[in-house]
């Protein structure tokens, strides 16, 4: 009943349209060979593992749940099944270095492997979402002997990882993690300590587990600048074969959703670990990881929008209630019945259309995201891949909070569409609400993100690299001034830029006196952001439409871009005025 | 670990102060002798049984939800028991007639039971949450037969009761309804049909259940205005005790939430009815009860919203992360940890002060509500009857959309405050917002409501009944006026209603040219409406506060009366500019 096609047309229109990432890749000579016709057919065989092989576990798995027994724990039937197709299929290598060996591809092609895993079967995308990341970290921090030993494994999917930051006192505030790390003999170390929230803590899908582990060394100072990195794995590597190390899983949680994703408790007990990276700059070292899997929870909140979007809009053309006002162009001789599909109606009109508006935006966002990572990383000119990596750590808390929140909201919306059905099981869209709820949680909560955005991304260099990322802003509406299709939207854009130069200003002189203003208006300052990104994003799909070739994308592109701005952009001024009140009082909670 | 701590004060605020009802009860032979100790005694026996009973059930409800074997359903441990005390104490005749053995108390205080009830164990109380909608219907449109048939075991609450409107492929449209009812001799008829979503169709709290059934006779008209109303009980009353009726429960769905709470599948198969009211009127019968049903859905989203709040505010008090930028005058000295509570932290505060400004502006308007149906049934003068009416009758979608899509979204910003364990299941918040969800959907969903307020209850005469509400708020905006503590309120205040009325007319004027352009903006144009009346509500409440005691209620009302206007208002204006935005083109979806 709940169905997925996976949106190819769109992502094509997104990477050579929208972005152009070929123009990109030409000048880097990592992508500069890839094969035209490879990406088409990486991005079919995707969308066909996400459709064949996960999407019919979604249910079954959100109804069957992990089971903890006997210390360890079992995902629901069919997902070890799956990782092993997974693996056999070469996945977990897409965007990895050929020298570990990987496949060289870009980031772009794993975001979109991961956009359609995360619509098909988020609690499955979960236990090899990691690993990229965790490749990047060790990647960039291991030694050589991390590399060589662990490097392989993690790129053929062999050997899956984890992220164990939290403890129970410590979430948000990762500064005051106690877990203790005491160094011995041969330079490995002994982890001790107890972490929660472990996401694929615990699970049978690959022969091992590799930890990567937050904990201070025995001299470390407090706070987050005595943090040090550690990988530990769930078992050692002996001459005759794996043996335990000293981590346990001493439960699972009992969640809303996302039921089989194992949530675990983990305990280490004096397990062997290895330190990445220098002593007491763990976080930074970390930070290489958690970037990768902001921009990839995004991209979970995207997956559940769409898959949202198209299961609502396929009900809404099926299910027949009253007369709708109009109906569209021909439509009406066809259907002389009482009732016209509630497609027809404003009110689910509106939902759809603003789901795809939101949609079809934010993956041009996240994308846009995904392929500055490659060019930050990759790009033969200094100043390039200084330039792409300013604005991807500015996008990152934005795809994260902006497009998880959009991810929850959305699907709730969607299942207004269902009526009572949206709220039982067997129609799909209940489960996409509550496995899409937790986006907004892991990985730094939304207010976290916010915080990040405005105090460390923009404030902090007093708006040097948000200066790029308006300039990107105003270069689109120079680009829209004069054409027919887009020129009332540059006047738009102009303004939207004015108003976050203002309000960044505002905020900058304002913080001084009241320090509360950036944490208080920092989330409404997100989704402003969020919303004028899009409107630039969108203008530009309307200006890269109105020059193509005039097919059904293309029109529909045109439309999606009006209505965008319309009916989805006006929350933009909401948001602005929120944060112009930013200095009003703020009462104390509980007095 | 969850928990809650009956409003009193806050609702004795509303009752006395705000709304000030003992003015109108004074004028009302019904209600003129209440004993002015009665209500505090009522409030605190209400909140006892809802914190001592419910409270402890609304967890392990979840976990065990509804069983359903050999054709009948077990509602979870507990749930029977409490019924049984719950009808003990006379709850369910609270605001019945004396005539059919009830209390003849007002509405109010059956809003503020329902409130608690709803806050403690949204699925519990959807049993005899339909008894009273139930029984006006009954003594408003059945037969003398009927009357002394069934309203004195509805009173009792000995027989409970449910609403049979919805067949699977008539939801929103009833008018596609199916059942069919037979005239047999004697003046009662066979019924025969399918219905699904029947909350409470089948249980094991009361000895018998009084289906209220939707049906149409042989020769009705196609459509809404072919529908006739049904008595059809579950087991009949013969000499020799009671016996099955032709009422068959076939199954109970898998739900979101309020999983205590049994949604049945029912089959009449030739099923002994009586008609209520005139045969094809029965859609103007069954709206006495669905007036009442929705304010009550209303209170859902309220006692979601406040129990959401409670709970967050609590846990913010006690979880230390980081350290915010400033703390509570006087609380820094006693503080010197590294963390401080995360209620310090000013996203945390914005989270909690918009619930506690919505939850409170909320429960003003609800019990306004509540207020005015004892106005328009048992004032003496016929104009202030009418006026009541009215002014009910608009504010009744308002209620149940715009405090049912708060419950959900407050609830779901609440759950941010736990973080990861917000989305586990012990924290209690997660079984909040599931359960919440289903109110924006039942009882007509939240976009049939905002259909029913523009384009019947403004529209259809013209803005004759919206202009008798528009008034009271440019009361109390004149009132304001001058008032130091709300003076800018009032400026506020006469913005917003010029604004009402100006798309008003624009609605109104667009709609010939146009036809879908009230549906269109109806959902925008109802929140508009809700936040404008809460600000009237806030403004009133600042003004009563500023000239009453000066305790810590009065000063937190006039503090969260000035938050309002900063941080939840301005919504408003966004709002207003999707309205003038709506004859703007509206994609068709799937196109």
């Amino acid at each position: 009943m709940w169905s997925y096609v996976p949106p190819i047309d769109d992502i094509r229109f997104v990477l050579d349209e929208l972005l152009n990432v070929r123009r990109d890749w030409n000048e880097m000579p990592r992508l500069a060979s890839l094969d035209a016709d490879l990406v088409p057919q990486i991005l079919e065989e995707a969308g066909k593992f996400a459709v064949g092989r996960l999407l019919p576990m979604n249910s079954s798995g959100d109804l069957e749940g992990c089971r903890f027994s006997g210390g360890t724990v079992h995902a629901p039937t069919g997902f070890a099944a799956a990782y092993r197709d997974f693996c056999a299929a070469g996945w977990p290598a897409l965007a990895c270095d050929a020298g570990s060996g990987g496949q060289g591809l870009p980031q772009t092609l794993n975001a979109a492997l991961y956009e359609m895993l995360n619509a098909t079967n988020h609690a499955w995308a979960m236990y090899p979402g990691l690993a990229h990341g965790a490749y990047e970290c060790i990647r960039a921090h291991g030694s050589d002997h991390l590399k060589e030993h662990f490097l392989p494994k993690i790129v053929s999917g062999e050997w899956l990882t984890t992220m164990c930051l939290t403890e129970a006192h410590a979430g948000s505030d990762v500064g005051l993690l106690r877990t203790a790390a005491l160094p011995r003999s041969g330079g490995t170390y002994a982890i001790s300590g107890s972490k929660v929230f472990i996401s694929g803590g615990d699970h049978d899908l690959s022969d091992n587990i590799i930890h990567l582990v937050l904990a201070r060394l025995p001299d470390a100072p407090a706070g987050t600048r005595g943090i040090s990195l550690f990988v530990v794995p769930k078992l050692l590597a002996h001459a005759d074969g794996l043996r335990p190390n000293g981590v346990r899983c001493d439960g699972i949680e009992k969640k809303m959703g996302i039921k089989g994703s194992a949530t675990c408790l983990l305990r280490f007990e004096a397990a062997q670990g290895w330190i990445v990276g220098e002593p007491n700059r763990g976080l930074a070292a970390m930070f290489v990881m958690m970037n990768e899997a902001r921009l990839h929870v995004g991209l979970q909140g995207l997956g559940h929008a769409d898959a949202a979007l198209q299961n609502a809009t396929r009900y809404a053309a099926e299910r027949l209630q009253m007369r709708a006002p109009a109906s569209p162009p021909g439509v009406e001789a066809v259907n002389p019945a009482p009732a016209t599909p509630i497609a027809f109606h404003p009110p689910i009109r509106r939902v759809l259309a603003t789901a795809r508006a939101m949609v079809e935006g934010q993956r041009a966002l996240a994308y846009w995201a995904a392929h500055l990572l490659d060019v930050a990383e990759f790009h033969p000119s200094q100043p390039a891949r200084e330039r792409a990596h300013a604005l991807a750590s500015i996008l990152t808390p934005v795809v994260k909070s902006f497009l998880t929140e959009n991810g929850f909201l959305l699907s709730s919306a969607a299942l207004q569409v269902w009526g009572g059905y949206g709220y039982v099981h067997d129609f799909g869209i209940e489960q996409t609400v509550r496995d899409s709820r937790i986006a907004m949680i892991y990985e730094g909560t939304n207010e976290i993100q916010a915080i990040d955005l405005l105090s460390r991304k923009i404030l902090a260099d007093e708006g040097a690299k948000f200066g790029l990322l308006i300039e990107t802003v105003r270069d689109e509406a120079a680009r829209c001034r004069g054409v027919a299709e887009c020129g009332d939207m540059a006047a738009v854009l102009d303004g939207l830029t004015g108003s976050l130069m203002t309000l960044t200003d505002h905020i900058m002189a304002g913080s001084v006196a009241f320090p509360e203003l950036a944490p208080n208006v920092a989330g409404d300052f997100l989704r402003a952001l969020g919303l004028s990104l899009l409107a630039a994003l969108w203008a530009r799909a309307a200006r890269v439409a109105a020059s193509g070739a005039s097919s059904p994308l293309h029109r529909r592109k045109l439309e999606t871009a009006r209505y965008y701005f319309d009916y989805v952009l006006p929350e933009a001024q909401y948001r602005f005025a929120l944060v112009s009140n930013g200095r009003r009082p703020l009462p104390w909670a509980g007095t």
